[in-house]
């Protein structure tokens, strides 16, 4: 029997109705109140792009720099992403209480910028970092043909200015801000780098595709990775109710100058000591001595 | 000899010229009908998003919703969403049956209308299916927050938001669309899960990327997937003229409670028994029983 | 000590003063000379979008298009992309000679259009290499329905519309451009391969995400990879000051007809010859002879 | 006594009810009929860019264009218009239908895409016209510098290109559209034109803002008007209700190189006769002999 | 003497000193709060197409709406007209207050919340004025051929859906935002009605331009204005420093059913009895016995 | 007989073809050399925004903006407004010299940049000039609550800001782009003043819509107009073709302190004395001794 338009009306309407019976919806409904801020896709999008613009002067955004107005752009820049930022925590901190365990944050403008100033004062520290990572990709890759090149386009660079600034607003208990951060870059690069990971500097990954660092790893100086590594766990404890313990280390630690070829998997809390070499495919669950190397 | 303007004029006429012999393009030219909807990617892209904002209200979309509100907003989303899905699922009766086979199929707005209303008719029963995987995803993540940063963030959650969708156009028998909105998927996630799939409830994947799931695969319910885990085809018989044929099971079959960690392989019209633990970086091609668990 | 609006307004001030300090940026920091053309993302986006809708007719581009229009549309198309070629590739010129080598380059707007117009005559000739690539997809996957839904979904086709252009471009001696190009589709479709790699006709990949293609493979005609294959460099050789010597062969030569499964991974500059078959989650650092199988 | 957030709500929500009875809504609610085409200013206004465009090629329009590419880019719009055209004149044909006179018209896609057709079939004699105005308003004006700038500024060039095409529409019975089109011409440049005007060539408007010509005025060829200037109706017939009755001649009609100073009103069925000049701010209800000076 | 690039980056930043000097900017210089929000044109005029999306469904707002949607779509307008005017109004409050007089007001987001709700209960009453405004310009016009063409097109609805809403924001006392409402119908009409008039029922404007009513204007109910009418202030009293004193009343008080024909001056507190009819182009100051008819 | 899509294509290509006909366009086709800059009206409108944030620091311009930040706004802004200003003159200087008159001007990007500097240089003063015509906006009108209002809303401002720069462009001899800049402020605010006049300090224009303002105008100091004022030519002594010779007076000179009402109309080289105040409506095509009030 075919559809008549009263019957294609006559389901919609019907859908609508269930669709919207805020019984059914468990914890898939969000509530706003007026006035909270909403984090923003785009904004946070807009947030990082002010970062690498900042932190990059001259290879992101969109502007003409040079010496006598780079001042003018990153004050620009660095008013706005203070305003953005404000933003964007404040709804992390409204957003981020509301869920499955019924926790209660009092949403506060105040400190929203007080957050936001203190991620702001750390961004020098943040540049001085990336430069060395910008610097181990350079030379770690017989392909690269100068700096710009990597900084234009190496996706360890996108992934890396993101999470690096990601790291900082975890380490000033931002919630879900720095989550969603590190997965927009996850989308655009592949590298998923969780922003409570601890990373030295001298950092590289090359290519990148499929890369993941948990969120307890603890990293050291000139350490390179490959694509499709990861540094994952191997199991976690549950509680009584058989729901994961949260919060437990349970993420490899690497040292200085280790190298891990690509595909290779490394589960659980398990020490890589400093210039250890992880083969390529290589699946690993045990500490590996310091200088070691590692074939499949 | 340095190039003029009139030889770069004339090398862009001639250039211009070979391109649009229509003779000389194959099957590498689509023609439209006057009127005939063009399928598009952005339209495609706002369909998935008024889906998001429709299965799970306040965590997508742009506006604000509350209780008291909600039922305008999905009034006004489902509306357009029937007028979008309309022109697109046209679009796919048209243009899917352009090709290499030389089928053709009557456009009809009419039936694209019909199939419209019943995808939208489905959509309480996949928000049904996907809290089931909301829950999985935080019950099984010691990372996780809370339900709102893994329906924020979770590349899991996106994929399963356009999957779950498209499978029911799939089974509806609409060309083309559903492939297009996993392909867009997998372009924001990394994570490949072909829309002719059969997926339980209780469904999650960690991380994601380099995950692909082929289109004979059927999974059972509370199955968790690491990133870089493949379910494909080990090899597939040819027809009289060496192509293969079309629409011959191929993928493996998951019971219920099966976890495969991540970069795992598994090729082939194979059982994996519920419960079965497939370790990383396993490369499989046989039956496994249920409860065993398979390392390297 | 709670913060007041005033130290928050110090603290973005003199971080403004720290982060705009030139002689602390290193190599971080791109000037430009006025009336230089910048390299654009989304230009350079805009230039993939129009050479797929001249390549592709019908099946990518916004318009309508017939035999009776098509004249006009790619008329239209390939001027804009002589436009905007040209002021990429001039930014290219100028903006390659920056950075840590401190070479120089005359940056030239007559050049550069040269340049535009030598690589949009290669056109045609790649418009008939995609056309291999398009029918090696759709005979080596079961699921295609149609050429329609392989040039409109399929990874590997949006990937080799990238890495085809920026190939041609890449032969032209344009720096950075084509690089920028090839990470644009990475970001799409997690598909790696740099501009240099050399590639023949019928090549395809499934899925895609993850593979990595270096800068100095060779690959025959009628190739197939799978999703994660990494044709590698296994090591390089450091010049005098431990750096990587840019340029020397260090990736894998691949005969024709041969097909790499799943997460496979070759490196070196090892030889597989015509008709092998590399299985997936393979290792391979040496040689393979013609018409081998080669299993984990 | 202070308004608290419930009581917010409650007003809201009390007049969403009260605005969305459609009982009240008399002829204020246009109903769409599902597929129907919406009349959109918009696409209106791409419609009017690209008659610009198509009319006076190299002056309006976002592209380069010169005597190798004008072809192609006139035959991308021309096919561009089309399209537009025919989905705003079956709007018309759907929308004009509506009101408050009860009359029904059978929408009819294939017969606005044939009134389309027409429309364009009419553009080279709209651009032999124009080009007569164009000449007028250039030898008429002593700052006027050159062709370009006349066609690149002046509001009567923009307000003529508007109405010679409203005006044809007009003559093909398309409801509502050419209206739109006036209007908006009307609100960019003050000059406010019916469609219905009938105007001979070589005619031009000095400044233009403020002039009114009626839906019946007659004009013939060589005649200028400056700003202010009002051709209108001086009173009508009612019907039987008291309502004024349609379609009755009631403006002025002005012969050849009648000339017109600012802020002069003609009202009524009158007779300007060939090369009169009516002085600035005259008042004039009567017949004016050809050759005669109306000075106030 | 030619410049050198230097010489103009010289003048550049020397102008950039002196346009920043901001003891020089008198009162050309608004300083803003942080958190403060702006009033920002694109957000009034989304609120001008919400306003008249909500009070004439089906004729403006991009969406398709029918008896059985529209409660939806008015629902999400109200509410998305709700949050931006409250921004707004609180723009208003911070923003009116700067400026020469030093008056200084406490911004306040719940005032202005409040503000909002109740001008959004004040709409049924405007729409229900609006309908006989409608009424009014179609009778009026013998070129009207239904009231799809009055609400779409006429300038005299767009002016005045703006102006209701105005008035009733400057009934309510907020600064600034009504101003702003009214001017931005002025720059799309031509027509400048101060939001502090006062305007009865069936009121309606004949094409428009140029029309001026002041701000202490009272019009009674069925009055029609045509184009270039004004009605205005002959001349103000000032206080003892020679400013004009603000406030008084000074311009005309019109009685119903008065028409007033183009370009027709009227300045002062003068009376226009009901039903008295304004020559076009007449100039009065003084008052008119009801009935009269006043020509030039 | 019906139309066929047939006959409806041949239609549509005959049509294409007659319009590209270069032979039959006369002087309506501008030729673009590659590489040339167009005059584009998106530019321009984001020039005058700029000039206005500049001037106006705070009341325009998207920005948050406070006496520690105005510096970088300005600084970024200047650096904008020298870069898109030295497209457009380049552009105008390019555009201007194609038409009727055959005359030919090198382009030249580098004395492009030198006008932008020059421009920029004047930009200071203008905001000196700006200040006293706001001034005077809110000292002659009763109905102004502060400068606030006045800046961000009374059209006087917006065509003067306009006017003020567009004047310094005409007084460096750039060509079409001062006239294509007081068109938009012509259509924006109905006010249309020619680039060539010159214009005294606090001079203000209430209401404006209407106002014509001739391009050999002077003007003097604390001079006020009222909308609907035309100060045009009389006639225009012809050359022996009979086309007007261009650039003889022939606009009103003001001296200072003049007030012309509404309407009033002012033709011819004609000498208006100080403290003179012309009436509404009044036409004056005589000298006026300082002093005197003419009235109607």
């Amino acid at each position: 029997m075919p559809y008549t338009d009263d019957s294609i009306n006559h389901i919609l309407q019907r859908t609508v109705d269930e669709l919207s019976d805020t019984q059914r919806m468990a914890g898939l409904f969000h509530q706003h109140h007026d006035g909270d801020p909403l984090p923003s896709i785009p904004v946070l999008q807009e947030i990082i792009g002010l970062c690498r613009a900042v932190l990059l002067p001259g290879y992101y955004g969109q502007d003409r720099v040079n010496s006598a107005t780079v001042h003018f752009h990153i004050g620009v820049e660095v008013e706005r992403l203070f305003t953005l930022l404000t933003t964007q925590i404040e709804a992390g901190l409204c957003f981020g209480s509301d869920g499955a365990d019924g926790a209660t944050e009092q949403p506060c403008r105040h400190k929203a910028a007080e957050l936001a100033a203190q991620l702001i004062a750390k961004l020098p520290e943040v540049r001085g970092t990336l430069a060395t990572d910008v610097e181990a990709a350079y030379l770690g890759d017989p392909a690269a043909q100068n700096y710009g090149e990597v900084i234009s386009c190496y996706p360890a660079i996108k992934a890396l200015t993101c999470f690096r600034v990601a790291h900082e607003l975890y380490q000033l208990d931002v919630p879900l801000i720095p989550r969603i951060l590190t997965e927009l870059a996850h989308s655009e690069t592949g590298i998923d780098i969780h922003p409570g990971a601890q990373i030295g500097s001298h950092f590289t990954i090359d290519h990148g595709t499929g890369v993941v660092i948990g969120a307890t790893c603890i990293i050291g100086h000139h350490v390179k990775l490959y694509q499709g590594v990861t540094l994952g766990a191997k199991s976690f404890p549950l509680d009584e109710n058989g729901n994961p313990i949260k919060n437990i280390p349970r993420h490899p630690l690497l040292g200085d100058h280790v190298i891990v070829y690509s595909n290779a998997t490394i589960l659980g809390r398990v020490s890589i000591g400093s210039g250890a070499v992880i083969g390529a495919n290589v699946w690993l669950t045990h500490d590996v001595e310091p200088g070691t190397v590692v074939q499949r």
